[in-house]
């Protein structure tokens, strides 16, 4: 049993990592901050926790840090590092939702966003995508959980960059899509249910701030540098997202060869689903679960790749992740609290 | 030809009223205000229009009167009384869209919504409904657009409170459900895709402000006292509302001769579509267009009628209606610039 | 632990039945049967089942009710009886969720379905909505599930007419909206995507079977005769049915008495959450979950209820309820597999 | 004034060809025919079109042909090609919206679809993309009008491909995404509302026959053999392609020269509008018109363009674009009944 915090639970991430935390077999709940909901019974900000619980927003304090073993942090970047390094201070693990401590590369962190104030901590914060990095997570006291994005990316991609077969003249393109509760739950025009529903939309075209996430992770994995092109789109659904990964071979390869080699690669992952070849992933089938679905297709050159890769956006490009994470630093087994199967239709 | 300008143009009525006046074969569009995005643009606000006009928004001053003989506003009620004032005192025709001026009873108006500050004028202002008030509206020169929901609620029962048929010991009671885009431009938590996609909720149950609209105008049309229970429900669709309304009537009819009142009622009305005994309205049928189709159901007792109807709110429930309104009063055909078929599927 | 069996797996409420069952705590599913699919594994028909079975639907025959303790049949009625019949006979308990065993008036079912070739079991069947029969449920053998509909109508209106508080001279309306797949998995063009999305649709309206079914159960509950009219509504969402009632009080009431009635009735059931006054429910924070969220509101003549209902279709409407009776007559917990939270947004 | 008969109008591209042809001021609508939906009125059908028209389907049959000037066939690939040899031989325009007629090359369409039995026409026929090939079509007697698909992605990448800027080394990649209308009006499991609404599915990687008919079309404009990659995906709306187009140069541009050159290439084309830079199109601001929406990006390199393209896949991917293309040949204006503005939101 372990004892858990969040900080900051009044966005979409916090209402999945609730729900998640509150029927975990092995966690309890113990407080969840929130500066706008401050002394709201959560059921109130969110309907459909009614019953399940009778936790209070409380306000972040470091006096809260005393009564748990683990903290979730869920505030947006910037917000998150200050926080984190006090969490770390009082000696307690931290697995952070925010962009903060993605990047192990201060100055490319500061490119992307902002001026950071706990460099060091960066520096030796791990990148809690379990499939790549489940040695160092287990051994982790900070984990930068990762993005939705390059989580679904970089499973498509991993085994053909780790393994060297990724012709790094050729840049990576991931043209992906998402559900809008990847915008997160302030309102705007963007995602206003009249101007979001029945249409889609590239945006931040190539200038996404996950492409050098996805980058700098891709080549932290494998030492082989190249670019990463990506470009985000949204799409009138809810939840999920699928990223079709375009990547060119040094060697051509068989469409069967390079399906078991992500097989093997993936072999004993309990949350990612190679499909069989011939089958691409769909956003329904994962819907509500953690896992990841990837589908493989292959042009006649043998070279050209597409490959595939569908999550629900909340889990596991989030606050399924980070339940992952905890579950590995913490002993438990890594699916404990994951098992629910995905909601179809 | 009759040149207009739209107060107020940056709402979703805004757009559709745009869209509609651009290809009208009579109307010149000769400005459209706005004050939150005054010298911008429509096509920059509105990516849909680019290319279909170069007007910029502009900001609302009674010396842009000059320029029209007519007036549209869309502004939300309580701003709308003061500019409407002055566009009269300038001797122009005005259609409001707001609520302001579907009122003749100003105390229940005052009841519903706030004090009014020009009484006089909403005492002999027209209630924009064609199909009930045609003679009138062709003398006006302020006609009060009726709200969305009423004007589905009261085109399917006022043929049987008009004729008499209506056991007012009854009440009416209108279950309505609306698509979002008839919750505004304005984002907020309710209209946010994540929380409207894919649920259904009722809101303002007995308690919204159509509720004495429509009651006051089926008593105006039929000198019928009676009570008229009204809940809306949002609908994860953009456009479109469908009212069941639930009818007793003092003496039991046969289908038939039902179906043969509401065609005789709505003959010549080039927009009330009734629709064959045992067929249901649907929004799909109508969005895009300025039709309100009708079905009609009877249950054994012959007594309890179940009158549906279908319109695109943003059209038949608002600026399309202020369209047919103009044409009336301009002398126009009823259906110009009108006569575009639904968009279907 | 119960080894159980369901003959017909292969529509929504079979993948929905046997997701909750994978992942139920004291349930071993031994056999899935599908005459479709006979033969084919379970995730290639449904591929959110993937890796969370390696079971291959079957075909029927009584020799597989020798592996199993109880069976839920999940074909449509007609098909139904023949099968529930034998499994009876074998001694087996059955769940049946087609419609041949939800009235124990075999003539009324006859006049609203067809023929009924087990008449004596459907008369000593019990109707499987724990809130008003749980201690039937708890000593039955067959257990007929309710339709979605009529959980969600039943639950709205049942306190007071057991209380008798309902005046049966005034009819009881039901204005009922359903998500798509509560028309099953056979596509036709009625839930066609395009036909379906971004429209709202009455339909079958006052002739829908579910009508006595929610008449009968209301009056068996209660020995109070009256109407119900029902006019159910397809909304372009997957999952929920919201149910707007429409009750008229002999006396009248506070609404803080009405809500205090509601409370008072649904104590201690885990699967009811009655709203505090002046909220509605939306089927967003039931979706997923075995909840029914209930909300009140009343007329100024404190006599008119409008008593609303919420629930996920697929669960509380069908597969959940079959769960949860299950759990009953098994005499696990009665909220055993059912804890997982709404999936919100 | 021309006379047009449609031949096979009960899909949506029927449906919509009716809708506008209805509204075309130079056209006589004389009749549609239906195999399935012989002798009903098209309002039955439709209930769109109720009181827009009293055509009942009728029977395909040469002798139809005497009535009209010129007929569009809409019936599916393999069947048209046998119709349109007919209608040809009666000395009648056509307009194919089939795949029947897009391919010059007669073997890449027998490769790609099935045995031709009229190659002799089909090596005359005109490609009926009036950006590309105004001046063939003005001169036709049969054209084969684009796929939707191919439509988007073919004056996305034309500019560059015809000025001899892409570096054919590097293939195209074209990553579709397109609402279920696409899919055509008869029902299956994938366009069943459940299975489709709320998630994104990639389908036919690499295989879909549209990916000839982008190479070819872009091939024959410019003599440029190259590869292209096509990736459709099913997107949980009902109307709009955008495709996402990556594209390498031989040399770097800059963004303002590359932007120029697309307004150059289409300027007086009344259908394309090149958005600002920095702006990337929507299917929200195209739906229920024939505009077709081009945004670009570039990477730092200057040389891997993403271009992207946003249309109606039902009006400039299909039934529009049918309509602009009899316009020029029969000497309308190219955009007579074609001026509606898009349906926002």
């Amino acid at each position: 049993m372990i004892r858990v915090g969040i900080v900051g639970g009044s966005g979409y991430t916090g209402v999945q990592l609730m729900a998640l935390l509150l029927s975990h077999p092995e966690v309890l709940l113990k407080w969840v901050t929130s500066r706008k909901f401050e002394g709201q019974p959560v059921f109130e900000t969110f309907g459909a926790l009614r019953s399940l619980t009778d936790l209070a927003f409380t306000k972040y304090s470091p006096d809260l840090l005393g009564e748990v073993d683990l903290v979730f942090t869920a505030v947006p970047h910037g917000q998150a590092m200050g926080i984190v390094s006090e969490v770390v201070q009082h000696g307690k693990r931290v697995i952070d939702l925010s962009a903060d401590f993605r990047f192990q590369d201060v100055v490319l962190y500061e490119q992307t966003y902002q001026p950071h104030t706990a460099p060091e901590l960066a520096k030796r914060a791990v990148y809690g995508l379990p499939e790549l990095f489940y040695g160092e997570i287990k051994e982790a006291d900070l984990v930068g959980n990762p993005g939705c994005y390059p989580t679904s990316a970089i499973l498509a991609s991993a085994p053909l960059v780790q393994e060297g077969l990724w012709d790094s003249h050729f840049p990576i393109i991931v043209d992906a899509k998402s559900g809008v509760s990847g915008a997160g739950r302030d309102p705007n025009l963007t995602t206003h249910f009249p101007e979001a529903d029945e249409g889609l939309t590239p945006y931040k075209v190539l200038v996404h701030r996950h492409q050098p996430e996805i980058a700098s992770i891709l080549q932290k994995s494998s030492n082989e540098r190249g670019l990463v092109y990506f470009v985000p789109h949204l799409v009138p659904m809810n939840r999920g997202i699928v990223s079709t990964v375009y990547l060119r071979l040094k060697e051509a390869i068989a469409l069967e060869d390079l399906h078991r080699l992500y097989e093997v690669f993936y072999n004993g992952k309990p949350f990612v689903r190679v499909l069989p070849t011939g089958k691409a992933p769909s956003s329904h089938h994962v819907r509500g679960s953690n896992f990841c679905d990837i589908g493989l297709a292959l042009a006649p050159d043998g070279k050209t790749v597409v490959a595939m890769a569908a999550i629900d956006n909340l889990i596991k490009g989030a606050s399924g992740q980070a339940v992952q994470n905890m579950n590995i630093l913490a002993g438990f087994e890594e699916s404990a609290g994951l098992a629910q199967p995905p909601l179809f239709p």
